[in-house]
């Protein structure tokens, strides 16, 4: 059950313009990671940094992945937008194609998607709007890797198609008795050494402890903190550092099919 | 000298959200053009238009391209933007990807790129903007077509990289000497009948009168008709009926490369 | 109970850039009716439209409220973004004041505000919304007539505070037996007869039909006429047509405090 | 000739969202200043960032300008848009009036208006634009300082109508021969000790260097320092300092009308 590696994903190229989220440490966070959702556009991201980004993670090595989110600006795509399912579905296709293109440039391939905070959140919930999304992946790119909780309707859906999945676990959110964490629009500054003791002991015995004070079984393939979370880097590095001493190692994700 | 056959494009998707641009009857246009401008987002253009679009064109067997412009919603792309090359170039990827990804979905490939408005009269006549866009373009995707005037820097250069060119003739804009169209932001209505003369004796004689009053000499693969000229869709008929009626077939271009 | 006279409200300057939405018909309906909702950026409108139909609205004589939306060009503001109350009153007050500087510029006040499509629904509904914006409106303009419906939330809170309202009659849309509307982010052509005669009837009996199939009773101090709607100058020609034969005038709301 | 009482004008509010610009201390900055330009949505801030920015300015006692812009987040409104003066002059006024109403809901008035970045190098340049601009000022409130340089067409239009204006220094940017600032999109790190020793000479000897390498008389009423300049607190509390420790008080500026 103990995980002998594990992925560690990370929200990069979350600025706009000049301007930036959080601590702006991409650059140190990016080689301490195995797996890299990068903005499209929506929520944060604009063409200069996309294209800069992914030139980042391809010489880092890191799997490079499409994170589109609302197109919320103000709102950092933390802000649920009531829209029809074919509406959300041309979003992301938007934004992932636009991604593409830049890896197309830097002679790469997208290895996975992860919708964004609120779109995200309401994929995990929405059967119609998960359906969909699936549905449309299996036929512009049915290798391409979906991010998701293990609790949610996308990975019951993608199970379903076939879509390969990579489970994630939060490091920097609560969770629920449900197995879904918490969604909030943005977190305080955390403890890294209590981050990483969340991920060591989800890695190696399958349990977090919910808000409800309950603990849960717990499974994942991928490992995720938010860069635009105060201290980010912190809470990566010794995140890394704890798994590496525990012998676990830190690599791009095994691409899993669902299972029903 | 007198041609046999000439492409006809024109711009398609110009829409945003419910808002309409023109006469909206994109519909009606597509059916009488050989070839598709489809708006990428930045000028006009939204992901639901650009799939609705796209599958309209497929769906006519018109040649798709994507028509990328300055991220200017409000100004149409009609409003120069003063900005580097690269930050430039890096926008009509994105655009680009963004469309490349809907025909993905409809199973079709990328004819063609027009860049629009403001941004095809800077890359005519910026030599760093155009030498960026087709060295970045040859890196992308060789064998896009990109439309241009003859008299732009844009052409001169496609022409030193091998990029296939498609020389465009306007049918709703002046030209002046130099061989170039005369900018503006938008065009009143205009006859029918004098649109489609000018557009046959420029294919029969390869002549244009000038605002100076001059005749000039002119050549080019594809006419372009604006579908927010008021009353597109007349000129896009008159025009197609006129040089139907000369013998003149409309069909799409014959790529070619520059000639140096 | 027979009204002897009614405000006529539409909302006018719903374009963007270029674009226009519906029939483009602002300057035939002003005339028409006796209140104009000027979209105030966020939803639609832009600063040179806004400064046109402040001017216009002037010079027909009409009253000139702020018609303020969700910042969301491409839904038209009929999606409801989840949003803290605080957030939504600040995105009112930009936008209030920003159509209050063109009012100042031509030389008159504003006499109303009216939130916009989902905003306007989200008012209705929420009361934590209502409170924090009628109470900022106290502290900003406590004589601006608020428009709302009478089965909302926003007039019970208004009441309680004593901010004057004006009580809207939706001449298309379907009403449910709770004496609101249903929302719905676009509508059909409909029948300038049907619609003139729901507004009678409603002015005459006070009485209208719901889509459950019973009449409710239904007071109201202004008729509302949506400009998107299609064939929207033939519905309130229609409609106006109508009043007068009635004996019904058309004429600026009688600001009222809504009663406890 | 030597100063004794100087304003020092900063650029607050410069966020968008959940995005910061520079190094996020408008609250550290503010107290050490006299007058705050705000940022009013175009190219930097939001309704809640405005709302929160005038409260700390009035907390502090400081004067509250507009601080409008192109529309053109992602340049941070430093990017020419080529557009009519009419438009500029709506936009601005769009901006104004947003941030009217903030001070409205605050209880103070609006000291100043100062265009942002490319738009102020527009005005400085454009006397067809200065010329709209100030009419219009006449005709909304002609009592509004109006922030620009003396080497600036706009000064001179302002003194042939007779709108108070207030003189900038720029600490944190170049000079070139015609007394102009040598417009950039964004400067590096700076030395607060040169920063302030500039200001001084400016203030005590009314000279500054030019990149030509000449000196130039310069004079004027406000001293600006950029608050997206990396460092910028440094350069604020440096620059007060020395200010003080010279004897020159850090004051309001002493509105005034621009000589013929």
């Amino acid at each position: 059950m103990r995980k002998h590696s594990v992925d560690l994903n990370s929200d990069m190229g979350e600025g706009f313009g000049p301007w930036t989220i959080g601590d702006g440490v991409d650059e140190q966070i990016m080689p301490l990671i195995s797996s890299a959702n990068i903005a499209t556009g929506f929520h944060a991201g604009d063409p200069n940094i996309m294209a800069r980004t992914v030139q980042l993670a391809r010489d880092a090595g890191i799997g490079i992945g499409a994170h589109p989110g609302f197109r919320d600006l103000v709102g950092f795509g933390r802000r649920t937008i009531a829209e029809a399912p074919q509406a959300l579905v041309n979003d992301i296709l938007y934004q992932l194609g636009a991604l593409r293109e830049f890896a197309r440039l830097h002679g790469v391939s997208l290895q996975h998607v992860k919708p964004h905070g609120a779109l995200y959140m309401h994929a995990a919930a929405s059967e119609a709007f998960s359906r969909l999304l699936i549905e449309t992946l299996q036929r512009v790119d049915p290798g391409l890797w979906l991010y998701c909780m293990e609790a949610s309707v996308t990975y019951r859906v993608a199970a379903e198609y076939g879509q390969p999945v990579i489970r994630e676990f939060y490091a920097d959110r609560d969770y629920d008795r449900s197995g879904s964490i918490v969604f909030t629009r943005r977190v305080g500054r955390l403890d890294p050494r209590q981050v990483a003791d969340k991920v060591l002991r989800a890695c190696i015995d399958g349990k977090v402890r919910t808000v409800e004070g309950d603990d849960i079984d717990i499974d994942f393939d991928s490992v995720c903190i938010h860069s635009d979370t105060p201290g980010a880097l912190e809470l990566v590095r010794e995140t890394r550092d704890a798994l590496t001493h525990e012998g676990i190692r830190t690599a791009g994700p095994q691409p899993r099919t669902a299972q029903h």
